[in-house]
Protein backbone atom coordinates (compact mmCIF):
# COMPACT_ATOMS: atom_id res chain seq x y z
CA UNK A 1 0.00 0.00 0.00
CA UNK A 2 1.34 3.79 -0.57
CA UNK A 3 3.06 5.33 2.56
CA UNK A 4 0.17 7.06 4.44
CA UNK A 5 0.29 9.76 7.15
CA UNK A 6 -2.52 11.68 9.44
CA UNK A 7 -2.53 15.14 10.09
CA UNK A 8 -5.34 15.40 13.62
CA UNK A 9 -5.44 17.77 15.87
CA UNK A 10 -8.17 19.80 17.40
CA UNK A 11 -10.69 21.63 15.22
CA UNK A 12 -9.04 25.10 14.55
CA UNK A 13 -5.77 24.04 15.61
CA UNK A 14 -4.10 24.53 12.24
CA UNK A 15 -4.57 21.52 10.88
CA UNK A 16 -5.75 22.74 6.76
CA UNK A 17 -2.99 25.74 6.98
CA UNK A 18 -0.13 23.14 7.86
CA UNK A 19 -1.14 20.72 5.20
CA UNK A 20 -1.68 23.23 2.32
CA UNK A 21 2.23 24.16 3.25
CA UNK A 22 3.19 20.58 3.09
CA UNK A 23 1.40 20.08 0.01
CA UNK A 24 3.04 22.55 -2.12
CA UNK A 25 6.47 21.57 -0.40
CA UNK A 26 6.82 18.37 -0.95
CA UNK A 27 4.67 18.81 -4.93
CA UNK A 28 8.32 21.28 -5.18
CA UNK A 29 10.35 18.65 -5.04
CA UNK A 30 8.56 15.75 -7.16
CA UNK A 31 6.21 13.66 -4.77
CA UNK A 32 2.58 13.08 -6.05
CA UNK A 33 0.26 13.88 -3.02
CA UNK A 34 -2.75 12.22 -2.24
CA UNK A 35 -5.13 13.99 0.38
CA UNK A 36 -7.85 12.57 1.79
CA UNK A 37 -10.28 14.14 4.08
CA UNK A 38 -12.39 12.98 6.49
CA UNK A 39 -15.79 14.73 7.27
CA UNK A 40 -18.32 13.00 9.71
CA UNK A 41 -20.99 15.99 9.30
CA UNK A 42 -21.16 15.47 5.76
CA UNK A 43 -19.67 17.95 2.80
CA UNK A 44 -21.19 19.67 -0.07
CA UNK A 45 -19.07 20.14 -3.31
CA UNK A 46 -20.95 20.19 -5.82
CA UNK A 47 -22.72 23.26 -6.81
CA UNK A 48 -26.88 23.56 -6.88
CA UNK A 49 -28.50 23.56 -10.19
CA UNK A 50 -25.76 22.30 -12.66
CA UNK A 51 -25.97 19.22 -14.38
CA UNK A 52 -23.95 17.31 -11.86
CA UNK A 53 -26.12 18.27 -8.98
CA UNK A 54 -28.93 17.37 -10.84
CA UNK A 55 -28.18 14.01 -11.85
CA UNK A 56 -27.12 13.26 -8.44
CA UNK A 57 -30.31 14.29 -7.05
CA UNK A 58 -32.52 12.38 -9.12
CA UNK A 59 -30.94 9.32 -8.33
CA UNK A 60 -27.84 8.38 -9.67
CA UNK A 61 -25.51 7.21 -7.33
CA UNK A 62 -22.06 7.70 -9.05
CA UNK A 63 -21.90 11.02 -11.12
CA UNK A 64 -18.79 10.97 -12.69
CA UNK A 65 -17.35 14.57 -14.89
CA UNK A 66 -14.37 14.53 -16.96
CA UNK A 67 -12.11 17.32 -18.70
CA UNK A 68 -8.96 17.41 -20.59
CA UNK A 69 -7.13 18.20 -17.28
CA UNK A 70 -8.96 17.03 -14.40
CA UNK A 71 -12.10 14.38 -13.48
CA UNK A 72 -14.26 14.46 -10.37
CA UNK A 73 -16.30 11.71 -8.88
CA UNK A 74 -18.94 11.92 -6.45
CA UNK A 75 -20.13 8.69 -5.66
CA UNK A 76 -23.18 7.37 -2.81
CA UNK A 77 -22.17 4.98 0.26
CA UNK A 78 -24.53 2.90 2.31
CA UNK A 79 -22.19 3.24 5.31
CA UNK A 80 -18.94 4.66 5.35
CA UNK A 81 -15.87 4.09 3.23
CA UNK A 82 -13.03 3.04 5.85
CA UNK A 83 -10.26 5.35 4.44
CA UNK A 84 -8.20 2.18 3.43
CA UNK A 85 -10.47 1.45 1.09
CA UNK A 86 -10.68 4.83 -0.57
CA UNK A 87 -7.13 4.84 -0.41
CA UNK A 88 -6.26 1.68 -2.20
CA UNK A 89 -9.49 2.44 -5.22
CA UNK A 90 -8.73 6.10 -5.37
CA UNK A 91 -5.19 7.67 -4.24
CA UNK A 92 -2.51 4.06 -5.08
CA UNK A 93 -0.84 6.42 -7.34
CA UNK A 94 0.30 8.69 -4.94
CA UNK A 95 3.44 8.76 -3.70
CA UNK A 96 2.58 9.68 -0.36
CA UNK A 97 -1.29 9.92 1.24
CA UNK A 98 -1.84 12.82 3.94
CA UNK A 99 -5.35 12.12 5.64
CA UNK A 100 -7.26 14.86 7.66
CA UNK A 101 -9.24 13.98 10.28
CA UNK A 102 -8.80 10.15 10.90
CA UNK A 103 -7.94 10.32 14.79
CA UNK A 104 -8.71 6.46 15.29
CA UNK A 105 -7.03 4.91 12.84
CA UNK A 106 -4.26 2.95 12.88
CA UNK A 107 -2.09 5.51 10.25
CA UNK A 108 0.66 7.60 12.08
CA UNK A 109 -0.31 10.56 12.91
CA UNK A 110 1.30 13.71 13.50
CA UNK A 111 -0.63 16.26 16.09
CA UNK A 112 -0.90 20.18 15.57
CA UNK A 113 -1.43 22.17 18.82
CA UNK A 114 -1.98 25.39 18.54
CA UNK A 115 -1.67 27.93 21.85
CA UNK A 116 -4.24 29.93 20.71
CA UNK A 117 -6.65 27.45 20.33
CA UNK A 118 -6.13 24.53 23.33
CA UNK A 119 -3.15 23.07 24.82
CA UNK A 120 -4.29 19.71 25.40
CA UNK A 121 -3.58 17.38 21.94
CA UNK A 122 -6.20 14.99 20.94
CA UNK A 123 -3.76 11.61 20.70
CA UNK A 124 -1.47 12.15 23.42
CA UNK A 125 -0.21 8.42 24.24
CA UNK A 126 -1.52 7.00 21.10
CA UNK A 127 1.02 4.72 19.73
CA UNK A 128 0.96 5.61 16.51
CA UNK A 129 1.84 9.48 17.36
CA UNK A 130 4.73 10.33 15.66
CA UNK A 131 5.68 13.75 15.83
CA UNK A 132 4.15 17.39 17.21
CA UNK A 133 3.30 20.50 15.49
CA UNK A 134 2.98 23.29 17.78
CA UNK A 135 3.87 26.68 19.38
CA UNK A 136 3.61 25.11 23.00
CA UNK A 137 6.25 24.00 25.01
CA UNK A 138 5.61 19.74 25.15
CA UNK A 139 6.76 17.10 27.22
CA UNK A 140 7.38 14.69 24.98
CA UNK A 141 9.85 12.10 23.55
CA UNK A 142 8.52 12.79 20.10
CA UNK A 143 10.04 15.19 17.53
CA UNK A 144 8.74 18.88 17.74
CA UNK A 145 8.29 20.97 15.17
CA UNK A 146 7.40 24.82 14.89
CA UNK A 147 3.93 25.79 13.77
CA UNK A 148 5.57 27.59 10.56
CA UNK A 149 8.20 24.78 10.17
CA UNK A 150 6.53 23.22 6.79
CA UNK A 151 9.98 21.98 5.56
CA UNK A 152 11.02 20.41 8.31
CA UNK A 153 7.31 18.45 8.94
CA UNK A 154 7.92 17.85 4.51
CA UNK A 155 11.49 16.71 5.29
CA UNK A 156 10.11 14.52 8.16
CA UNK A 157 7.75 12.63 6.25
CA UNK A 158 10.05 11.87 3.64
CA UNK A 159 12.52 10.39 6.14
CA UNK A 160 9.83 8.56 8.19
CA UNK A 161 6.97 7.80 6.18
CA UNK A 162 7.76 7.53 2.08
CA UNK A 163 11.40 6.34 2.49
CA UNK A 164 10.99 3.92 5.83
CA UNK A 165 7.88 2.37 3.34
CA UNK A 166 10.04 -0.07 1.31
CA UNK A 167 10.28 -0.59 -2.57
CA UNK A 168 7.91 -0.85 -5.06
CA UNK A 169 6.55 -2.39 -6.42
CA UNK A 170 3.21 -3.25 -4.55
CA UNK A 171 0.30 -4.96 -4.35
CA UNK A 172 -3.13 -3.58 -3.32
CA UNK A 173 -6.32 -6.01 -2.91
CA UNK A 174 -9.66 -5.07 -1.42
CA UNK A 175 -11.70 -7.72 -1.61
CA UNK A 176 -16.00 -7.30 -1.30
CA UNK A 177 -15.28 -3.62 0.01
CA UNK A 178 -12.69 -4.49 2.31
CA UNK A 179 -8.50 -3.76 2.38
CA UNK A 180 -7.04 -7.74 2.95
CA UNK A 181 -3.47 -6.91 4.06
CA UNK A 182 -1.18 -9.54 2.18
CA UNK A 183 2.26 -10.87 3.65
CA UNK A 184 5.24 -10.52 1.90
CA UNK A 185 5.21 -14.12 0.35
CA UNK A 186 1.97 -13.65 -0.81
CA UNK A 187 2.26 -10.47 -1.71
CA UNK A 188 5.06 -11.72 -4.13
CA UNK A 189 3.02 -14.81 -5.28
CA UNK A 190 -0.04 -12.62 -6.61
CA UNK A 191 1.80 -10.10 -8.26
CA UNK A 192 3.78 -12.91 -10.29
CA UNK A 193 1.21 -14.63 -11.13
CA UNK A 194 -1.74 -12.18 -12.42
CA UNK A 195 1.15 -9.92 -14.16
CA UNK A 196 2.79 -13.04 -16.15
CA UNK A 197 -0.90 -14.13 -17.39
CA UNK A 198 -1.43 -10.42 -18.26
CA UNK A 199 1.92 -9.53 -19.91
CA UNK A 200 0.93 -12.80 -22.36
CA UNK A 201 -1.78 -10.61 -23.36
CA UNK A 202 -1.65 -8.60 -26.51
CA UNK A 203 -0.14 -4.92 -26.09
CA UNK A 204 0.35 -5.82 -22.42
CA UNK A 205 3.57 -7.67 -22.45
CA UNK A 206 5.51 -4.41 -20.85
CA UNK A 207 2.78 -4.05 -17.96
CA UNK A 208 3.58 -2.10 -15.17
CA UNK A 209 0.49 -0.99 -13.57
CA UNK A 210 -2.34 -3.42 -13.79
CA UNK A 211 -5.76 -2.70 -12.66
CA UNK A 212 -8.06 -5.98 -12.19
CA UNK A 213 -11.55 -6.19 -11.23
CA UNK A 214 -13.43 -8.95 -11.19
CA UNK A 215 -17.50 -9.10 -9.94
CA UNK A 216 -19.71 -11.57 -9.10
CA UNK A 217 -22.69 -9.69 -7.87
CA UNK A 218 -26.04 -11.52 -9.42
CA UNK A 219 -28.70 -8.88 -7.96
CA UNK A 220 -30.14 -7.08 -10.69
CA UNK A 221 -32.72 -4.18 -11.06
CA UNK A 222 -36.15 -5.73 -11.49
CA UNK A 223 -37.70 -2.98 -14.28
CA UNK B 1 -17.46 -4.28 -18.65
CA UNK B 2 -20.92 -2.77 -17.39
CA UNK B 3 -23.53 -1.48 -20.21
CA UNK B 4 -22.84 1.70 -21.30
CA UNK B 5 -25.32 4.14 -23.29
CA UNK B 6 -24.06 7.49 -24.44
CA UNK B 7 -27.14 10.21 -24.55
CA UNK B 8 -25.58 12.96 -26.97
CA UNK B 9 -27.09 16.16 -28.86
CA UNK B 10 -26.67 19.60 -29.59
CA UNK B 11 -25.75 21.77 -26.66
CA UNK B 12 -29.14 23.11 -25.59
CA UNK B 13 -31.14 20.52 -27.23
CA UNK B 14 -32.18 18.87 -23.80
CA UNK B 15 -30.33 15.96 -22.70
CA UNK B 16 -29.53 17.08 -19.14
CA UNK B 17 -33.63 17.26 -18.64
CA UNK B 18 -34.16 13.88 -20.56
CA UNK B 19 -31.22 12.60 -18.49
CA UNK B 20 -32.65 13.62 -15.04
CA UNK B 21 -35.83 11.94 -15.60
CA UNK B 22 -34.04 8.79 -17.21
CA UNK B 23 -32.39 8.54 -14.06
CA UNK B 24 -34.90 8.62 -11.67
CA UNK B 25 -37.02 6.05 -13.68
CA UNK B 26 -34.38 3.80 -13.51
CA UNK B 27 -33.59 4.32 -10.14
CA UNK B 28 -36.81 3.80 -9.07
CA UNK B 29 -37.09 0.49 -11.25
CA UNK B 30 -34.15 -0.87 -8.79
CA UNK B 31 -31.16 -0.06 -11.09
CA UNK B 32 -28.06 1.29 -10.19
CA UNK B 33 -27.05 4.05 -12.20
CA UNK B 34 -23.58 5.89 -13.13
CA UNK B 35 -23.45 9.31 -14.50
CA UNK B 36 -19.96 10.23 -17.02
CA UNK B 37 -20.37 13.82 -18.62
CA UNK B 38 -17.32 14.54 -20.77
CA UNK B 39 -16.66 18.50 -20.40
CA UNK B 40 -14.30 19.30 -23.04
CA UNK B 41 -13.98 22.82 -21.28
CA UNK B 42 -13.21 22.28 -18.27
CA UNK B 43 -15.29 22.54 -14.88
CA UNK B 44 -15.34 23.74 -11.73
CA UNK B 45 -16.70 21.20 -9.40
CA UNK B 46 -15.27 22.70 -6.07
CA UNK B 47 -16.32 25.65 -4.02
CA UNK B 48 -13.84 28.50 -3.31
CA UNK B 49 -11.68 29.02 -0.35
CA UNK B 50 -12.90 25.17 1.04
CA UNK B 51 -10.20 22.82 2.71
CA UNK B 52 -10.19 20.53 -0.42
CA UNK B 53 -10.17 23.94 -2.66
CA UNK B 54 -6.82 24.70 -1.09
CA UNK B 55 -5.38 21.40 -0.78
CA UNK B 56 -5.82 21.13 -4.42
CA UNK B 57 -4.64 24.44 -5.12
CA UNK B 58 -1.40 23.79 -3.15
CA UNK B 59 -0.80 21.17 -5.51
CA UNK B 60 -2.43 17.83 -3.98
CA UNK B 61 -2.75 15.59 -7.66
CA UNK B 62 -5.73 14.06 -5.87
CA UNK B 63 -8.21 15.13 -3.14
CA UNK B 64 -10.63 12.93 -1.59
CA UNK B 65 -13.65 13.53 1.01
CA UNK B 66 -15.61 11.17 2.81
CA UNK B 67 -18.54 11.25 4.95
CA UNK B 68 -20.76 8.24 6.22
CA UNK B 69 -23.10 9.08 2.98
CA UNK B 70 -21.11 9.97 0.43
CA UNK B 71 -17.29 10.35 -1.27
CA UNK B 72 -16.26 12.52 -3.57
CA UNK B 73 -12.42 12.33 -5.65
CA UNK B 74 -11.05 15.38 -7.68
CA UNK B 75 -7.91 14.24 -9.80
CA UNK B 76 -5.81 15.92 -11.94
CA UNK B 77 -4.83 14.05 -15.00
CA UNK B 78 -1.63 14.52 -17.64
CA UNK B 79 -3.76 13.70 -20.68
CA UNK B 80 -7.34 13.36 -20.87
CA UNK B 81 -8.61 10.22 -19.43
CA UNK B 82 -10.54 7.84 -22.55
CA UNK B 83 -14.31 7.19 -20.44
CA UNK B 84 -13.55 3.53 -21.13
CA UNK B 85 -10.82 3.89 -18.13
CA UNK B 86 -13.21 6.51 -15.74
CA UNK B 87 -15.71 3.63 -15.75
CA UNK B 88 -13.42 0.92 -15.29
CA UNK B 89 -11.75 2.43 -12.39
CA UNK B 90 -14.84 3.95 -11.02
CA UNK B 91 -18.30 3.53 -12.39
CA UNK B 92 -17.99 -0.33 -12.49
CA UNK B 93 -20.12 -1.16 -9.89
CA UNK B 94 -22.85 0.27 -11.87
CA UNK B 95 -25.99 -1.70 -13.52
CA UNK B 96 -25.76 0.88 -16.36
CA UNK B 97 -23.30 3.73 -17.03
CA UNK B 98 -25.15 6.69 -19.07
CA UNK B 99 -22.66 8.89 -21.00
CA UNK B 100 -23.17 12.38 -22.05
CA UNK B 101 -21.30 14.43 -24.29
CA UNK B 102 -18.72 11.37 -25.91
CA UNK B 103 -20.42 11.77 -29.72
CA UNK B 104 -17.11 10.17 -30.94
CA UNK B 105 -17.15 7.02 -28.79
CA UNK B 106 -17.88 3.19 -29.79
CA UNK B 107 -20.76 3.60 -27.45
CA UNK B 108 -24.33 3.08 -28.38
CA UNK B 109 -26.21 6.48 -29.05
CA UNK B 110 -29.69 8.11 -28.25
CA UNK B 111 -29.63 11.63 -29.77
CA UNK B 112 -31.72 14.43 -28.64
CA UNK B 113 -32.76 16.55 -31.23
CA UNK B 114 -35.31 19.71 -30.25
CA UNK B 115 -37.62 21.17 -33.22
CA UNK B 116 -36.62 24.66 -31.23
CA UNK B 117 -33.45 24.73 -31.36
CA UNK B 118 -31.77 22.90 -34.46
CA UNK B 119 -33.45 19.90 -36.46
CA UNK B 120 -30.44 18.46 -37.68
CA UNK B 121 -28.56 15.47 -35.47
CA UNK B 122 -25.03 15.38 -34.96
CA UNK B 123 -24.40 11.52 -35.36
CA UNK B 124 -26.85 10.89 -38.10
CA UNK B 125 -25.48 8.01 -40.13
CA UNK B 126 -23.09 7.03 -37.36
CA UNK B 127 -23.57 3.58 -36.95
CA UNK B 128 -23.09 3.59 -33.08
CA UNK B 129 -26.57 5.93 -33.19
CA UNK B 130 -29.62 3.02 -32.08
CA UNK B 131 -32.26 5.43 -31.28
CA UNK B 132 -33.99 9.05 -31.68
CA UNK B 133 -35.71 11.16 -29.14
CA UNK B 134 -37.27 14.18 -30.59
CA UNK B 135 -40.43 16.28 -31.07
CA UNK B 136 -39.08 16.51 -35.12
CA UNK B 137 -40.63 14.06 -37.59
CA UNK B 138 -37.32 12.27 -39.01
CA UNK B 139 -36.85 10.30 -41.52
CA UNK B 140 -35.41 7.03 -40.10
CA UNK B 141 -35.28 3.50 -39.11
CA UNK B 142 -33.99 3.54 -35.99
CA UNK B 143 -36.97 3.43 -33.08
CA UNK B 144 -38.06 7.61 -32.64
CA UNK B 145 -39.51 8.31 -28.98
CA UNK B 146 -41.01 11.53 -27.80
CA UNK B 147 -39.05 14.18 -26.16
CA UNK B 148 -41.20 13.69 -22.80
CA UNK B 149 -41.07 10.05 -23.24
CA UNK B 150 -38.53 9.23 -20.35
CA UNK B 151 -40.32 5.85 -19.56
CA UNK B 152 -39.93 5.05 -23.04
CA UNK B 153 -36.34 5.92 -22.93
CA UNK B 154 -35.85 3.87 -19.73
CA UNK B 155 -37.57 0.78 -20.82
CA UNK B 156 -35.64 0.83 -24.41
CA UNK B 157 -32.42 1.36 -22.31
CA UNK B 158 -33.66 -1.54 -20.18
CA UNK B 159 -33.77 -3.45 -23.14
CA UNK B 160 -31.32 -3.05 -25.51
CA UNK B 161 -28.53 -2.17 -23.37
CA UNK B 162 -28.56 -3.81 -19.71
CA UNK B 163 -30.70 -7.01 -21.08
CA UNK B 164 -28.59 -7.63 -24.09
CA UNK B 165 -25.41 -7.12 -22.31
CA UNK B 166 -25.03 -10.67 -21.22
CA UNK B 167 -25.11 -12.22 -17.55
CA UNK B 168 -22.58 -11.62 -14.93
CA UNK B 169 -19.54 -12.29 -13.83
CA UNK B 170 -17.79 -9.38 -15.60
CA UNK B 171 -13.69 -8.83 -15.58
CA UNK B 172 -12.38 -5.52 -16.15
CA UNK B 173 -8.53 -5.12 -16.57
CA UNK B 174 -6.74 -1.64 -16.82
CA UNK B 175 -3.00 -1.76 -17.99
CA UNK B 176 -1.21 1.41 -17.84
CA UNK B 177 -4.17 3.52 -17.99
CA UNK B 178 -5.66 1.41 -21.24
CA UNK B 179 -8.77 -0.46 -20.88
CA UNK B 180 -7.98 -4.43 -22.39
CA UNK B 181 -11.24 -5.63 -23.79
CA UNK B 182 -10.96 -9.84 -23.08
CA UNK B 183 -12.35 -12.22 -25.38
CA UNK B 184 -14.45 -14.57 -23.43
CA UNK B 185 -12.15 -17.47 -22.99
CA UNK B 186 -9.44 -15.27 -21.53
CA UNK B 187 -12.09 -13.45 -19.45
CA UNK B 188 -12.43 -16.91 -17.55
CA UNK B 189 -9.34 -17.60 -17.34
CA UNK B 190 -8.27 -14.76 -15.50
CA UNK B 191 -11.31 -14.35 -13.29
CA UNK B 192 -11.19 -18.26 -12.34
CA UNK B 193 -7.01 -17.87 -12.07
CA UNK B 194 -7.35 -14.77 -9.68
CA UNK B 195 -10.53 -15.87 -7.79
CA UNK B 196 -9.06 -19.21 -7.51
CA UNK B 197 -5.74 -17.67 -5.67
CA UNK B 198 -7.96 -14.98 -3.54
CA UNK B 199 -10.16 -17.14 -1.96
CA UNK B 200 -7.71 -19.34 -0.54
CA UNK B 201 -6.54 -16.38 1.44
CA UNK B 202 -7.92 -16.04 4.89
CA UNK B 203 -11.62 -14.37 5.34
CA UNK B 204 -11.58 -14.60 1.40
CA UNK B 205 -13.56 -17.81 0.40
CA UNK B 206 -16.46 -16.15 -0.09
CA UNK B 207 -15.23 -13.30 -2.34
CA UNK B 208 -17.62 -11.43 -4.82
CA UNK B 209 -15.60 -8.46 -5.31
CA UNK B 210 -11.72 -8.53 -6.45
CA UNK B 211 -10.44 -5.29 -6.57
CA UNK B 212 -6.67 -5.85 -7.49
CA UNK B 213 -3.78 -3.31 -8.46
CA UNK B 214 -0.06 -4.08 -9.06
CA UNK B 215 2.28 -1.33 -9.92
CA UNK B 216 5.85 -1.90 -10.71
CA UNK B 217 6.44 1.53 -10.94
CA UNK B 218 10.10 3.37 -9.79
CA UNK B 219 9.70 6.64 -10.29
CA UNK B 220 10.11 8.40 -6.79
CA UNK B 221 10.60 11.93 -5.93
CA UNK B 222 13.95 13.49 -5.66
CA UNK B 223 13.36 15.09 -2.27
Amino acid sequence: MVPIVSIVGKSGSGKTTLLEKVIRELTRRGYTVGILKHDAHGFEIDHEGKDSWRHKKAGASTVALSSPEKFAVIKDVKTEWPPERIIASYLSDSDIVITEGYKTSWFPKIEVVRKAHSTKPVCAGSKELIAFVTDVKMKTRLPVMGLNDYRGVANFIVREIIRKKGTFPTVSLVVDGSPVPLKPFIDDLIREAVTGMIRSLKGCSDACDIELKISRKTKRGNG
